[in-house]
């Protein structure tokens, strides 16, 4: 049916679901009236960001002129902001997967309430990368983490729930093929690996607080590029699980920064 | 000495430390001038309400009239926010373990590079109680995971650091005495667990994406009051770890949501 599948039989029953972190509600919004349309949500770890990138959307589907302000519809909680352009939502998720995934929960549920259909999620990011040259866009097949396993181990309770990471092939493709058309944007499909913490999970020796040696450090990294890592981030074993779990068709591309 | 231990050997012997999320450096900034006389760093989730406090100790300090607004130190990043008054930091650290851990790296390092001395660092955060009054404070003395347990996992590269998650006995003393100064502010000290989600790590029937019992639920919760668990939040357990390796005095105190 294209819907947004939730497997939570308590939801339906609920007179009121309030998307607190979002300051959303369905009793104090029409939800499928405000979002009933949208087709592609694309979300991103900083707020400002994404607003650009919601004012770049509106220009290029001819919806506003250069230099037009858009409203913050979150603008009642400074934990997410979130932008419209026409079919299209965008929306920051802070950093880390505890920060994603309270977003994420919130905004499946939103999509769910407002019967949106053949929705396709696509996070962009940025994020470091490996034997990629500096600019270049990797898009995800398979989120792994830190033992490169295409996994999300999620504690539910005291119980740990481990579920899959793998991403929308076909949407990989197709981005691939977008990605190609642009001149100067190498663009590659790959693995990324996704780490708890940017210093000590990604072993950056400057900038921890503790220390390690760099032959360590150089070790791990060759295992993870010869496992197919190409690129560092910390929220696609969470975004690609929570997308798999309710039917979204999701995909991950991101920027590696200099 | 009073100082903040950094066990990186290699940060004393780079040319410039970028603190990156709070667009401040070594180079870019003389931080010893800007922050040296700092002795009290509190720490909250929400960047309004790291405002709101910082604006109110600036009249308690007598710093400043109410209204009178604060500057954005970190106005440059949209990541975190940061405010002074007098000698009191007040910081937002977004939500969850990799987003407060990223935060406290970089604040732990200003507090290095300003030969700060002698300072203590309070999390100031909302959470949920177990078994306790709404509108209580919870005074943390120990951190602990999801299993009940005293401690905190980072995985630093492909090894997993296992770091304790106790606080500061005499601050948490000292902080409940002030608390019992204060008419209809329930204060008590018990343990803290922290998870990394809010909806399926905290077992939240309503608002999950996945379905659990109501019965297994409740029975965890039993099981964590049983350990001594008063509430329950999502960045503890990395706080008090931070704190610990780096010889900072350290308390976690959250006000209990309705």
């Amino acid at each position: 049916s294209g819907l947004v599948l939730v497997k939570n039989p308590h939801l339906d029953l609920m007179e009121e679901d309030v998307l607190y972190h979002l300051d959303l509600g369905t009793k104090t919004h029409n939800l499928p009236a405000m979002f009933g349309d949208i087709k592609f949500v694309c979300v991103g770890g900083s707020p400002n960001r994404m607003r650009a990138f919601a004012q770049f959307m509106r220009r290029e589907l001819g919806l506003a002129a250069a230099g037009e302000d858009v409203a913050d519809i979150c603008a009642g909680s400074d934990r997410y902001a979130m932008y419209r352009a026409g079919p299209v939502l965008s929306i920051s998720h802070g950093m880390g997967i505890p920060s994603i995934s309270i977003m994420l929960h919130e905004l499946i549920k939103l999509l769910h309430h407002a019967k949106c259909r053949d929705v396709t999620i696509i996070r962009i990011g940025t994020s470091g990368g490996l034997g990629i040259e500096a600019g270049s866009v990797v898009i995800t097949d398979t989120a792994v983490d830190s033992s490169f396993q295409p996994r999300f181990e999620q504690v539910v309770l005291d119980d740990v729930v481990v579920r899959s990471t793998e991403l929308d092939k076909d949407l990989a493709e197709e981005l691939l093929a977008c990605g190609r058309d642009i001149p100067d944007f190498p663009t590659l499909i790959g693995h990324t690996m996704c780490t708890y913490d940017f210093y000590e999970g990604q072993g950056r020796l400057d900038g921890a607080l503790c220390s390690f040696s760099s032959e360590k450090k150089l070790e791990y990294l060759r295992r993870a590029y010869e496992a197919g890592v190409r690129n560092i981030e910390m929220e696609s074993t969470a975004f690609a699980a929570l997308c798999g779990l309710c039917g979204l068709k999701g995909e991950s591309c991101c920027f590696h920064l200099l």
